[in-house]
């Protein structure tokens, strides 16, 4: 089905209207949705406009959408009120401070407007819905939708319901989350990180620990994923290149680095937090490679190359 | 310096013909060195050509060969024994069975062959080159050389000097490797994986106790990193990505999400090998996905993602 067959004709909100707010807002009209937009702070959802059409027409250039850049604007309408927002609305993505007070005011303000069978999704990244999302009338309606900023060009999606979300909450927005063209990862418990988080977790510890002991520099750790490890990650992911790695497979690969893989985490069970001192080294050697005052402009080339690369990806087929 | 001015017009030597070493022969070759191989089985060094024949080819219909392929091929010459390998050869890639015995017996072998001058790196993706290399004549000029499969696609490198290796031995292969075209990386302990395999290790670790603990299928983790953490990764390695990613830089991220990554990195302290049980399920899911009799094209499959993968960075420069 369609995005639109899937609301049903009716249209979307997106309550905060932050960057990732904002993002969620071109992700669902590019899909043809209609979506009205609501901000606490009315600045801050006025902005979004602006901004989403700059966006709009980066992603007409490099190819990224179906229809035309003002066809595409059109469907977006910033709101006065929360009530203004969700009126028949099927859907809305709730994108507010990550913050457990913040969230749970917002959904008791949801579960006093929405209609019966409004879904919700929450973008938070590491508050688990449970809670701020329980006990209310809405909850079974409720679950977290976390995205990649930002979302119309990292396809990924962490849906992790709470212990009170339905099986058809989790369904609808599966079907929704992949009829808008994003990559539906389901997180099956409400774990600290969910599972992105998690894996860049370890990933930066070691990558940390690495730089303190004066094993490698930042700059050589960055080399080693960029111009190693992620050119695989990037259109596989591990299991799949630990599978194609070894002859036999991954209970092959098993074997054979089991016990490397191991020794290598034992020897890392013992740290601690990231100290002041290191924070402040690893600061010192990314500001030679990039001054504080080109943060900005390197964010927009980073931008630039998401986009290059959602163009390749989208030629190419994602996994095909 | 071009790489054919830094060994002087001298050739250089492959010591093991595999997967690893016919890889690094193509490498060498592409960038205009005259390539000995040497395999003690005369199969395997024999097979090599054929199949450097083909990814030839391969190269050159992805635009990533700056010779014609038949051009590069004639740099390629089967030799009968080491010493015909090594007669006159400024350097030579070690690439044989990644075993402490096998190692030290080829060092001994080319410490009684080689010229005074003979420059030795080693493939050993795992032991350190104190291991096998030290108390010999040749100690100073042996160091770790270790590549992503296949060399000459995926292009960083570890060099990794043992307790002997001296900083001229580093800072030729540092500039050999440059004017080859792959990407260095300064491993400066010999920590046991090095860089790339640790961090390697760590994702792994947290993706198979995350299956194990029923939070996701392997599927779901791979379309994680896929779809994406590895977007981001493929071209700006874990330090630029999480600089951007704080309004402030990298040590803003520190302060806003330090805490986080240490609980969670916390979480995982008392975890043992992976179990036979885990390691079966994992390969069950697995094939689910890709049985077993479709490995060997979906590497192929992969071998071409890559080769598009690398012709893409190869237009846009590796890191601007």
């Amino acid at each position: 089905m369609s995005a639109i067959e899937l609301v049903g004709g009716r249209p979307v909100a997106i309550v905060g209207a932050g960057l990732v707010g904002a993002g969620w807002a071109i992700a669902f009209a590019r899909a043809g949705l209609t979506v009205r937009i609501y901000d606490s702070n009315q600045d801050t959802a006025d902005a979004s406009l602006p901004w989403a059409a700059e966006q709009l027409e980066a992603l007409h250039k490099h190819g990224l959408l179906g229809d035309a850049p003002d066809t595409v604007k059109r469907r977006l309408t910033v709101v006065q009120t929360l009530e203004a927002g969700l009126d028949g609305c099927a859907y809305v993505q709730e994108s507010v401070l990550e913050r457990v007070d913040v969230k749970r005011k917002v959904m008791l303000e949801i579960e006093r407007l929405a209609a019966d069978d409004l879904i919700v999704g929450s973008s938070s990244s590491g508050i688990a819905a449970s809670a701020f999302a329980n006990d209310l009338t809405i909850s079974p309606r409720v679950l977290i939708a976390h995205p990649v900023n930002p979302p119309y060009l990292v396809p990924v999606v962490e849906i992790v319901p709470s212990t009170q979300t339905s099986p058809q909450a989790v369904i609808f927005v599966d079907a929704l989350m992949q009829a808008i063209g994003q990559s539906v990862v389901h997180v099956r418990k409400e774990i600290e990180g969910f599972v992105l988080n998690r894996l860049q977790a370890v990933l930066l510890r070691e990558a940390w620990a690495l730089v303190r002991d004066g094993v490698a520099s930042c700059e050589d750790v960055d080399k080693t994923v960029r111009d190693g490890l992620g050119w695989r990650w990037s259109f596989m992911g591990p299991f799949e290149t630990i599978d194609l790695n070894a002859p036999g497979g991954v209970a092959d690969y098993a074997a054979r680095l089991g016990s490397l893989y191991y020794s290598i985490a034992k020897s890392r069970t013992g740290e601690g937090p990231w100290e002041p001192e290191l924070v402040t080294r690893v600061e010192a050697e990314r500001r030679q490679y990039l001054p504080a005052t080109e943060l900005a402009s390197r964010r927009a080339w980073r931008d630039d190359r998401l986009m290059s690369f959602a163009a390749i990806r989208s030629r190419s087929g994602s996994h095909e």
